[in-house]
């Protein structure tokens, strides 16, 4: 990410040399001074509570500490802590009596990742005016193993080699170990969204269902010539945009804001999702495997209906359409395809439609009360668009 | 099963010729005669509620109407409404806006099955007072969806040809799609499961874990003589006998039973379920692959510790432990495996030890009060223990 902080220890919180990328290592660090409960800023109270809704039963904390850097271009500053939190809840909750599926769960997880999906719904949460943290941090965890289960049955289905900069678990640990631990981490989401009450079961569980037939549609148009742009967006909405969708409207629910709020927080987490999809898609073209953690042109390969690969093929472009529609395409054809795609007019026509959804998702944000935590979801919209990563 | 209803309309409710075999035709025609709302016997109410525990929200049904059937030798009998209200629940549940989803969950679900989990589930609750029907029937459907989840991912695991009589899903549908089917059902059933409390979700959500790391554990000792009885206990605890287990004590607790009932309930799910999958074994060696809806031998073929393949090993019987042991075993090895253990005093000490279990839950039932569904419980532990499909 932006940044990901992978230990509760003040002196030992890191990232990775990609994660801080788009952040200052001198106003983190001046912020993790700030904010360390060594250092005297707040230690979040754990509380188990039971069918938590909105308003009602949640874990009360001692005022936040807010960090109060205006400037600040990385959103995850604005809930540190949370995150903290939600990296030391995904490690307790990947804990397994068998120790496999620990690892392979770990291997992934302690992989990096941007943890997106639980910035996005801790944003949403404290923007529109949520304050407690236990149970907030239980359902931003709670979306991100969800989003980790599908990457390992996701990396099945690809028969991917590589996910975030090293070899996939399902190359490392086999089809077999692999899909249980996809489930195991399906159902330890349930453990943590299972508490909330019916509408946060209801939209969690519509999220993950949308997911697996976001999957299954995307699966009809592999190397399919077919597909439409109407196609890709409905594939994208399912696949990538209702978690970030699920994410935002549950951050406001359970912030206890209006339902013309919630539904603003649901439309930008919808509209961002879509457009951080169509910029995966087109990095997988233009960007760099290193910056990536993984090889480019992947979605020529394995025949997935790419926003890039769709509007080539819809502009008739043969090497495009060739290597779509090859079972196996050569090394040589993927490469044709990706220079045909890049002289075209093709990335500039998708970037577009990227920052058009992006533009979307921020007139949602307009519409919500201003705060550092707007600014920060206003930020990470901008920093989607632009990376590259 | 037992018996397995499929339609909501009286005159089309039908049973395999399999499914009927325990039972008697005339009996169940009776019974639905005196049932059947058309024919004046109750209504189900079905209502949407909130968080549900026991005695707390539960939607109320009219006066139950109980058969008079002591002599039944079908335990469904007693819970066969509700039985109804599960199939017609399930088929609800699959539905999905991807045609393939629902395809591939109705082609494991419409294909019969024993329903033995939510049958067990359904028992326990009425047998220790519950009156409310819908929650019930909801959380016994949850069951049976991660049940069918669970099938459908482990024929990708074992590579399985058939499944209940016809083609696995695996087989027709291939893979991926049937991979993401069974994320699908697991979703399902966190929808169904997570509108209960948090001891009802905390216990679905063990066992669930419990499943996928019973299924953990067993790919550990995949073709390996290592493995003991103890190991072998502790597979089938997690990967068989959780579900019965948390289906009798969720049973037991939605009835609003005390804590000690719970888990004598508990203790006979437990304990019938190490005996159904000790039989199950038995029948993988000795049963008949007409009766039981696919080939015997899979055990053997697939490399799985299952009861007599441990004990033949354990006695050190060289035709198994080649067999077992051999990454491709081929039929002749097979064969000869299956003769030995034939042969041997496997399968008598295969079925004592079944026995004992089976008399371990019976042991649990007299502690719970006198009633038909109580008789209905210590039916079906005969029924599984002297069982041939």
């Amino acid at each position: 990410m932006f940044l990901s902080i992978n230990s509760n220890k003040c002196d030992t919180a890191h990232a990775s040399a990609g994660e801080t990328r788009l952040t200052s290592k001198l106003i983190y660090a001046i912020f993790l001074l700030t904010s360390c409960p060594e250092h005297g800023a707040v230690l979040i109270q754990e509380t188990k509570t039971k069918s938590v809704a909105p308003d009602k039963g949640l874990s009360r904390v001692k005022e936040r500490r807010i960090p109060s850097l205006q400037s600040a271009t990385d959103p995850s500053i604005y809930v540190a802590e949370e995150l903290q939190l939600v990296e030391q809840t995904l490690l307790r909750a990947i804990r397994s009596r068998e120790q496999t599926l620990t690892d392979i769960a770990a291997h992934l997880i302690e992989g990096g990742g941007k943890r997106v999906r639980p910035m996005v719904t801790l944003l949403a949460f404290f923007g529109l005016g949520g304050k407690a943290t236990q149970d907030i941090v239980d359902i931003a965890t709670a979306i991100e193993l969800i989003h980790t289960a599908t990457l390992l049955h996701d990396d099945i289905i690809d028969g991917a080699e590589t996910r975030r900069g090293k070899v996939s678990a399902y190359k490392k640990y086999g089809l077999k170990s692999t899909l249980v631990a996809g489930d195991f981490l399906f159902i330890k989401a349930f453990e943590f969204a299972g508490k909330f009450d019916d509408t946060v079961v209801e939209w969690t569980a519509d999220a993950c269902a949308l997911l697996t037939e976001g999957e299954t549609l995307q699966g009809h148009f592999n190397r399919n010539r077919a597909v439409t742009l109407d196609n890709y967006l409905e594939i994208v909405t399912r696949k990538t945009a209702s978690l970030f969708h699920t994410g935002a409207k549950v951050g406001a629910y359970l912030a206890g804001t209006s339902s013309t709020l919630i539904e603003e927080a649901g439309r930008y987490g919808l509209n961002m999702g879509i457009a951080f999809q169509m910029v995966d898609d087109i990095l997988d073209v233009t960007g760099h495997p290193d910056l990536l953690g993984k090889p480019i042109g992947i979605d020529l390969r394995d025949g997935n209906p790419s926003l890039p690969i769709i509007l080539a093929v819809n502009a008739g472009e043969s090497a495009v359409c060739e290597a779509f529609e090859e079972p196996e395409p050569s090394e040589q054809q993927i490469a044709g395809a990706l220079t045909a795609i890049k002289s075209s007019a093709v990335i500039a026509d998708a970037k577009q439609l990227a920052k058009q959804y992006a533009s979307d998702a921020l007139r949602s944000i307009k519409k919500l009360p201003p705060s550092l935590y707007r600014n920060g979801l206003k930020t990470l919209v901008q920093l989607i668009v632009d990376r590259d990563f």
